[in-house]
């Protein structure tokens, strides 16, 4: 392969270690340590596993792990008065509604009473309106670590021309904003898309979060272009991306495998997230770590 | 000229006379008239024009006008309490706050102010959280109109190439979210855009929203696009918009004129976002006229 590779895991875990030195700053300045609530419902076992890894990795940074765990078949009034509860006790600093919740829920409702400012997953529409007016305020962990993968590895955003494959709200639209605000020309691809690969070969920066596996080959990558993929699926041979690594890596400038790329960017973000929001609650200014 | 003239007067007026039937089926079925409350701060001449517009307007359509002045040197504090009072006005279905405001009132904070159901301007966070997350919610009024426009004139939006040139919070941004909303695949250029004519001759649907007077010119538009200047600017000889209009109607398959192009809609969308804000503050049922 010719392209660089983006080594996720050793970015995140330098974000990591920035957020434990900004939970020792905020604790040695007569701060608290910031509190983070894992909210899990039901005994999914995916689910399971992610939000054990966000209490070990929150509490390996100097937080509070504020898990809550309950039952599959909590009323949806039940699981309300939790985030209520959350949502008023000063300890905690981020609110984290481990998705998806059990069918009969209705997860949207849950999130709306998330306070934007403990919204450590950036999911409310508050944030959502924070972000498309360009204002501050808590970012989707995903797109975010992106764009700090991009950053780390100085890749030119002014100017270029950035494709994300994929309009979800929670990656691809808020991705478009974060790549918009870095002053690149941003276009949005999807289902309807008429040539995809056309499109894709026009960018300098593609971001794929189409859900899809393989949906991105080397006909869709500009020679020397920085290649995101933030796919994940599990098949025969292990866990792979929505783009053909193999074949890209031979175009590519630079790309991020799967595993070891985006991934464990997005649980270094919520901590990122959780240190500014407890720093914001405790009225401590923001600085470079966050 | 080759291109068909989009005639944004005539649709304008469709519209105004669409939301006219809906609020006399309003008050038919026992609701009462929409209350559309501008503000104007000072006296602004350009300001006061368009006020002026918008309350007869909304007059004519049936609509209850319950415009408020204030003096151009009122403190913040009075302003934001004005706001206030028509928030809490059941008679008032929306509030318009005329912009831009004196230099010396922060014109952010007054918005936040506004409830985002009575928020016909679609300008709060609130609302601009909604679009992006693509829930229901009141729609910035330019945007909004170009996309009656598209409609009316039957372009095809779902797969074609979308470019937006400008990403302001007001149109360039929202505007970005309703054709992705329609499908296309959309592309958002700015003052960084390395080759704007190259992007923007991708184009099927281009919408030009720069604040730059004849930014666009025949070099930018592909042979049979649609072309709408959201621009208006007063020039030596008239009106004029961001595209150069004589040369780029020989070059599109639709255009609209300035003036008559967008300005009319702005107006139309504001009253029937007004409509739209009483039939759910009055728990009506929403139909087509709104």
């Amino acid at each position: 392969m010719t392209a660089r590779l983006i080594d996720g895991t050793a970015v995140a875990r330098k974000v990591r270690e920035d957020v434990g030195r900004g939970v020792e700053e905020l604790v040695a300045g007569g701060g608290v340590a910031p509190g983070l609530a894992t909210v899990l419902i039901g005994d999914d076992p995916a689910s399971e596993v992610y939000v054990r890894n966000k209490r070990r990795l929150s509490v390996q940074a100097g937080m509070q792990d504020l898990h809550r765990h309950l039952p599959g078949d909590v009323d949806q009034a039940t699981a309300a008065a939790l985030v209520d509860e959350l949502a008023a006790d000063p300890a905690v600093s981020g609110i984290l509604l481990q998705l998806p919740t059990p069918e009969h829920l209705d997860s949207d409702a849950l999130i709306a009473r998330i306070p934007p400012d403990k919204d450590v997953d950036g999911l409310t529409t508050s944030n959502a309106g924070l972000l498309a007016q360009g204002r501050p305020g808590l970012r989707p962990c995903t797109p975010a670590g992106v764009m700090t993968l991009l950053e780390e590895y100085d890749v030119p955003l002014s100017g270029a021309e950035a494709v994300v494959v994929g309009r979800s709200v929670l990656v691809g639209k808020p991705m478009a904003q974060l790549l918009l605000a870095q002053n690149a020309t941003v276009t949005i691809c999807h289902s309807r898309t008429r040539d995809l690969a056309e499109v894709c070969r026009r960018a300098d920066v593609l971001v794929v979060a189409a859900g899809i596996p393989g949906i991105v080959g080397a006909d869709a990558v500009k020679p020397g272009a920085t290649v995101i993929d933030v796919g994940i699926h599990r098949g025969e041979n292990g866990l792979r991306g929505d783009v053909e690594f193999d074949e890209v890596a031979e175009v590519a400038g630079a790309i991020t495998p799967v595993p070891g790329g985006v991934g464990p960017m997005t649980i270094a973000m919520l901590l990122a997230n959780t240190l500014t929001a407890a720093r914001a609650q405790q009225g401590m200014p923001e600085n470079e770590a966050g």
